[in-house]
């Protein structure tokens, strides 16, 4: 199928990617323009040369891609942990997560990459910039309909009940626990993003005061390697540190004990 | 909505999940029994007592709860390497994937879940052993009429063409590089799990005489934490290898240079 | 060198290994027996066979061996640690160390063997069960008369003064650091180990409230691989956490600022 | 003790080190110059202010400051695999250690420090502008007289029989198994370093040829945690790989089976 107007796009040179749409717009790299028009007809694996002859390959963005090519003004949270986000909330067709805070949206157009035409994403957050950023990100990827931003700050409770997961990325997720938990249906899953053990010492204290069970915590690591199979080795340098991941879900009255 | 017959579950007791049905079975615990037809009518988080008066959480499945729950008579695909895998093959709604070998089914399971009613997995195996297991997966969650798995060897070729991923989880992965590369869309990903250096190596050196590009090769170490907000630490033990897992994408025609 | 009566070895059968001394006794395994006498005049490298005609090899043993090897009813300090706080206190032959607790005597060991005939090492250790464990260790090392052990609970300080370095393997190390402070030499460093995060925070928050520079936490890793060539990999399982490592040098009045 | 003429130092400012000797000199850092002239007769442990007043902390230098303040013109071998080696070496006062390359000296310094002064190091090294700056080295600490430097390839056989262990630091050790087997006393350790898994896999075939027994392969990683006690996490970034640790024993004879 032919690549036509509108079509979001990566553009592959030498281990670098851009992701652009398709559209009458100059592209300027540092070896010459490409006029992104020209994608126009063109096939996902084809290669076309920029104005000084450097090819660049078009590839199809898979949700990887897109995460990791957004428009960004916060720490946005990685592809070794988004995927196994996705795994613990139990993203799927037509469900409705609620999100607190949108950040530059990378969970947000995740959830509603995955939750489909049927599915919803409520997403919290009280800095009008981030929502601007997450917007613009979000109506890139053509996911803008699927998700309801919230320009608020969360004190006591969240406005939905009974949705099919929530994820907390705030600087204090343990003081909205029990707002989430009341969002949540029950016997669903949150998941909560801290950089600091204090931040999981404090939100931990108070999910277990509360009724969730399953709690799990959890770091990701991801290391990568050299791409020459006669020396095949680590790369020198690595991410060390994003987050900690914490997981519960909910149970609908007190455990019997 | 209350939980009715054929739905699955989790019984969630004291750290342990179970993964079952609905329906009329006797469920045999450490402490007790259930009567899994009683279930019928009651919601997520509820509790259920055991015939000796313990309480069991009941719990929404999520796909990460599925995968690890699974009946599995090989190495499955775990979550730490299956999200991030998820993400990189691009997984959405409506598309067709195709894997090679099916093995217990885990990542079918997870495929299949993803790319939702309009979606397809085609899923390759040799092993009839694997199959029975793979499809008793797919059955219990509900997602085999989204997936055929063809039982052959492959040598040369995969019958499909024009599918929007691959991943290959066999012993040796070189020898279908090209299989897969035929079987692809252009620009779009393949994955690559294996356990050894020994066959990143091979894989990588013909991976890289192919034209393939945006090459990725990663591991991903998943780090527990105890539960004790007072003496927040580590797990004692983790799992230190899974696989080194390989990602490129297809160029449609060599690269010019 | 021919190997004498009172020398002690390493004997190696099929991965396992067993520190001994030689002397007339009789050593079981679950292959047959031998009579440590006879690995007397044997050289390290030699072979001897057990009663059911298995070789053990004869190894020197090494620091490693030695610490991997003492007897143990604590939580011992892992080589990976060991060998890392040895080169940040500056052990070194002639030195004085102080070490609280003794535990079974781990690092007592290597500081005292890498302290050499004229270093000292002083021990604090309030368990008398411990005590008797790590003077067995250092018996059989040979090393006794390099290192004193007191018995005794440390409140508010250290009778030493002017030392080269200390080392604090207890439960609550912010209690000690004034104390330790008082023991060192200016200029000198002082190492802690501390299994759980919330110990970590209180005592870097003392730590930095005394006149110490030159602080850093970490923690260590290690990862083994299996031995086979043809398909070298990591081992499935490693150990996830031992402890955190902090270290920082004393200064001897306040900082100016 | 009060500081003296040829005394190595440590100034400590901000989180930044610098080795240096007491002599007349003047040391410009970014902040104003010392004259290191006026560190004669002051303490480890005090300060001292630059030309422009800022306080710059005179610290005792550790084994760990040596290492990692040496001059160099290659990879140096980190203290966190320096610790290990060190330990699985089994270096101790009055051993004789051959080490084969020398590089910029890591190794050859922390060697001849711990070995003591009656203890000997012999390093080969090809590179007369290797030797150079590890000659530098080892006269800076004060530890040249420990060291014998050979500048020379081997190819067939080290010079030396009957060292207490060997540590291969090149390229292609598996070349220079044979010799360091013949130079090594029997049941004594040999240690190798290699950043790349190809090379463990030729290493290790060879090493399983030959007469070497408790072979153990290892890598470590090092975390390092940021000092915000309110804020307690890992930094953002680490090394991810410096080189896998490879050790084993001499056999004397082939081994019985």
């Amino acid at each position: 199928m032919p690549i036509k107007q509108g079509d979001l796009v990566i553009l592959y040179y030498e281990g670098k990617k851009y992701l652009l749409s398709v559209k009458p717009e100059i592209f300027h790299t540092h070896c010459g323009y490409i006029n992104l028009s020209e994608l126009e007809g063109k096939s996902f694996g084809d290669q076309i040369l920029s104005s000084t002859g450097e090819p660049f390959v078009i590839l199809k963005p898979t949700l990887y891609d897109y995460v990791m090519k957004l428009k960004r003004i916060t720490q946005i949270i990685y592809p070794k942990d988004l995927g196994y986000i996705l795994l613990k909330l139990g993203v799927g067709e037509g469900k409705t997560f609620l999100e607190c805070g949108t950040g530059s949206g990378a969970l947000t157009c995740a959830l509603a990459y995955l939750v489909g035409e049927k599915g919803k994403v409520i997403s919290y957050e009280r800095e009008e910039k981030f929502i601007k950023i997450a917007k613009e990100n979000l109506t890139k990827l053509g996911l803008d309909g699927r998700v309801i931003i919230k320009h608020k700050e969360v004190i006591d409770a969240f406005e939905e009940r009974e949705v099919d997961g929530v994820f907390l990325d705030v600087r204090s997720p343990w003081l909205l626990l029990e707002a989430a938990f009341n969002a949540l249906k029950g016997g669903h899953p949150i998941g909560i993003l801290v950089p600091t053990t204090n931040q999981v010492v404090q939100t931990l204290t108070t999910l277990k005061s509360l009724p969730f069970v399953d709690i799990e915590i959890v770091e990701i690591l991801l290391r990568s390697y050299k791409l020459n199979p006669e020396r095949f080795r680590p790369e020198d340098q690595m991410v060390a540190h994003t987050g900690y991941l914490i997981f519960a879900k909910k149970v609908l009255s007190d455990l019997v004990k």
